[in-house]
């Protein structure tokens, strides 16, 4: 099962709803690409490669439900339902990558306007098909870099869930497991949406890959007194000079792997390079609701006192320098990245 | 009202259960050290200060329910609760220097046995009283170092409920407070046990010090983008080296303020340093129920996997690199900590 998917039979978006695992495996079919934009907002949907997905979908649904009796116009309503797709999430940049794509092809098509409609909705399709190919040759890429026996730091999710399947970090770590490497993951709980303890304990327990359960403020001493052998992660969008926007607490536990001289893997397929970005301080870095962080409980009570408030950043930036490696579908990158990422996305 | 106190009419140790806070503001009465070695394990009282004054009032119940006849019967029983109270919590070294302290007059005491429960007793009260003056005196160093109009971060809680009252680290912030400086807390969440979004949290609210929780791996965002001017914490048991035991996370946030030059505070009381251990690596760590990690909700639901496991180690080290200065009672102790550490606990 994708993590999404389009049902031909009920011409509707369907998708795993993210919030509700581990508790329930729920699927919703979305038919509007306003639906879209939510599930994209609320994190229905979440993990820089399947939003991408998910927003083609989007205009294949807008096409789809579109009056536009000819192609102009069609494009016109693709157009529009692509800026508010757009702008449901701003750090990852696989979102205007793949509304992009989309619109490109359709900017150049000059036939009926239902063929038009079809052609999107293939394009959607091929994006899907696209990004689960490129999930497997980043895993067969990354799995080389690790080793058996290997205790594996990860941060936020990666997996299937993040993709359309498979995964990026966590689908290195699927590959290497499946050539028969022996590993162990200390799972990053990731606060405050907690996607590491949900949805990647919940992945590798299908999986049948050891892992354990850590708060993000753990992974400083476990790579410090020497029990860790690699740290992996994701990406929602990677700069021209290896700078790497992902999900809030990367850069420190970047940075403390780094302190340790412990090999620190980015893991993105080349739709999250931004190569029009020189450097990560350009990337937008998404505020959410604070409500997120006070939203916590312990045995059923509330946590945080009356009245109290909270700051919500979703992303920081890791420093290039704090990078061993980005892994790309196209193969393994070394730095010196301002010089070998542009190469990497060119060669695909 | 203090965090710990005695209370001569019911000759009980009643206490803040900092566990129910900030739901509940509840008082418990322990009356034998059996039950002051339980609440300091399951953490109803907690913080190095605090549960250095706990365990002398385990000692004073010890005194008051020994059946002994004379001085020597009494000591052995009192050597005996001491080995209990000291075996409750592993790291924080000022359980070890407060049993030790207790113990140490009483060996030297050759009068009626009952005037020797007297002056358990007394030595508790005086180590508590101790304890808020230390705390005033490392308010006055501290604050020094704080400038109007800065924002903070600040992991765990050091405020008066780490204490007997007013605070460590939280305590400079309160004195800075207090003198007019205008400053801001970022609160470190600190998980697994939310000490800052629960304790933290709720004290400020108390002193009117304006302050926003963020969850543990945000630090580095807002220390990366020049939203922070200093970094303060507590400790649990300092090395002669000047490497800081404290509550897990605190390396990561110590190591995330150096790499963007932002100055990184311990507050400590000398009670605190351990001059017998030349470098952190030789702390004891001590490891906590993994099931404190597992057991985070949102919206009432579990949030981990079935069969889900979980690492919780409660403290990790500072290297003494890190740290900008430590703060004790006796003033500020600047690099190189192996000259200067042991010179100003040596000058109390």
């Amino acid at each position: 099962m994708r993590t999404l998917d389009w049902d031909a039979a009920t011409a509707s978006l369907k998708m795993i709803d993210q919030r509700r695992l581990p508790e329930k495996l729920e699927i919703v079919a979305l038919t509007t690409p306003a639906q879209v934009a939510e599930a994209i907002r609320n994190m229905t949907v979440r993990g820089a490669p399947a939003i991408g997905a998910a927003a083609a979908f989007g205009l294949a649904l807008a096409a789809q439900s579109s009056p536009a009796g000819d192609a102009g116009a069609l494009l016109l309503d693709l157009e529009a339902a692509a800026r508010s797709l757009g702008a449901s999430r701003p750090t990852a940049v696989n979102l205007a990558w793949a509304l992009g794509r989309v619109l490109d092809r359709m900017r150049s098509y000059s036939g009926p306007v239902d063929e038009m409609r079809a052609a999107v909705l293939a394009e959607a399709c091929r994006i899907a098909d696209e990004d689960v190919a490129i999930n497997k040759r980043m895993g067969d890429h990354g799995a080389a870099l690790l080793a058996d026996g290997d205790t594996i730091i990860h941060h936020c999710n990666t997996g299937a869930l993040a993709v359309v399947d498979w995964g990026t970090a966590l689908g290195v770590i699927r590959t290497a497991h499946a050539q028969g490497k022996r590993l162990h993951v200390l799972v990053d709980e990731t606060r405050p949406r907690l996607q590491g303890a949900r949805l990647t304990a919940w992945e590798l327990e299908q999986y049948g890959i050891p892992y354990e359960i850590i708060s993000d403020d753990m992974a400083g001493h476990f790579l410090q007194t020497g029990q860790v052998q690699k740290v992996l992660f994701g990406g929602d969008r990677v700069a021209a000079n290896g700078d790497v926007a992902n999900k809030i607490g990367t850069y420190m536990l970047a940075l403390a792997a780094h302190d340790s001289l412990i090999p620190v893997y980015a893991v993105v397929p080349t739709s999250t390079v931004d190569l029009a970005l020189a450097h990560g301080g350009l990337i937008p870095i998404e505020q959410r609701d604070p409500q997120e962080v006070l939203d916590i409980q312990l045995h059923g009570e509330r946590v945080v006192p009356e009245g109290a408030r909270a700051r919500n950043p979703a992303f920081d930036v890791t420093p290039a320098r704090l990078l061993n490696a980005i892994v790309t579908e196209n193969g393994i990158v070394y730095p010196p990245f301002e010089v070998n990422l542009p190469k990497n996305v060119h060669a695909g």
